[in-house]
Order: structure tokens, then sequence, then C-alpha cells
């Protein structure tokens, strides 16, 4: 699976994309998109719009994943592997000591393209995407 | 600059190293290489040696950040990303909150190519690694 991109929990997107320009020479790849399945505003940073780039991860106000996250100190939160089919993706995974996190949602942010969050024993929290390309 | 990987802290390489094939395809990019100037084993993953890439870590018996990071849960540790110039890169972010973690070391995984790692406010831990093609 290709990686897509290094999800990456902060309190405020605005502020901290300017640190990673400054210091990194990450540019915005994509507008703010606020999604509200996943209660977050997003935006993708890169230094090349082919590599493997950075989403960083507001949480809106009220409960959601990415506010624990937050409140436990934010920063690294997940890797995001692109998968040609979602649903087959989880199918073969699952039954492994993996547990899904959520069923698959929409992305705003990747177009309405679905996603699904899942836990892995021994790696953590990883998002799949439907991307047919890989 | 050009990220050239994410660090991820693990107990054991090569239980991991099976996990993210198993699971997401990721073959490995070189051996385990021991660095002892970090006190830790370590491994490259990735499903395309051109892209961005995933470092397994492994901390050798003993004190070290990597074995502290360990001891937290592990996982998600920091990204790395590629400099021309290893001084100048460091010399341009620091006085801006950023606290170099230890002077440059030669990096055995890099053919001894020199790294340092910071800790930015607001970010976390980044590697950065000389590597005169960014």
């Amino acid at each position: 699976m290709k990686l897509n991109h290094v999800g990456i929990v902060v309190e405020n997107i605005g502020q901290s994309a300017a640190l990673y320009q400054k210091f990194f020479g990450l540019e915005p790849l994509s507008e703010i998109v606020r999604d509200d399945y996943q209660g977050v505003n997003v935006q993708f940073l890169g230094s090349d719009a082919d590599g493997t780039t950075v989403e960083l991860i507001e949480p809106l106000p009220g409960a959601s994943p990415a506010r624990n996250a937050l409140e436990k100190g934010g920063g690294l939160n997940h890797l995001c592997f692109e998968v040609p089919d979602i649903n087959e993706a989880l199918a073969r995974v699952e039954g492994f000591g993996v547990v899904r996190v959520r069923p698959p949602t929409p992305a705003p942010a990747f177009g309405g393209r679905p996603v699904a969050f899942l836990l892995f024993r021994g790696i953590g929290l990883v998002e799949f995407v439907e991307i047919a390309s890989s």
C-alpha cells in the first residue's frame, strides 16, 4: 500500500501550518476542509505534491477522537494508506487483533472518498482511504 | 524540505516488520542496522523505494530517548526531513523555541551521514538528515 499521509493533531491549523512552512518549507496543498464526520478541520501540507504529505488535524469544538488525542498532547496521530477497495481492505485485516474504530465514512478532504480508521495491536491508529490508483 | 521517513518506536523490529508487511505490504528497504549513537536498532520499510518510508526503531538495552518513548507506549515518534547542510539547517531554526536534543551524530543507517534531533515547540520531535539531494 502507498502511504498517503501522516496525520498530526494540532490545536490550531493556521498557527501550525505557519510553523511547518517556516521551519520545513511545507506548503499548503489544500484549503482547510471541515469534516463533520470526524469533527475536525484538516489541511494537507507538503513540499512536493507527489510525495507523502502531512495532514494537520484541528478538532472542532465538542467531543471527538481527535479532541481526545489533542488533550493527550496531540502530535503524530496516524498513518494513512491508500487502498483500492476499502471494504476488501477491511475484510482482509479484521480478525487479526484489529479494531475498527468506526465504519467507513466519506472524507470531505478526499472529495467524499471513503475512509476508515483502525486500531492495530502493536501498530496503533491507521487510516485507509479508497484511492483507485494504489 | 523533503520528508525522508516517519520514525516509529517498537519493542521488536522483527515482529513489527512482519506486521507492517502483512497488513500494509511494506517491505524491508534495508537490513536491521545497529546505531550505538542513538542506542537503537533501526530498519526502513516501504512500498516504493522512492516514496516516504517508515523507520522502525527498537531500543537497545539500557537508557536512551527511544527507550523512554517505548516506555510511554511507543508508536509514531518523529518526522525526518532531508537538509542539504545540517549545520546551516540547525543555525536557521535555533532561536525559535527549538531545543536541540543532541549535537549532530553520524547515522549508521544513512551510511554515516550526520543527523540531528530537535524538539520544536508546537510540533514535537524532528530529525534532520544531511542528504545533498534535498
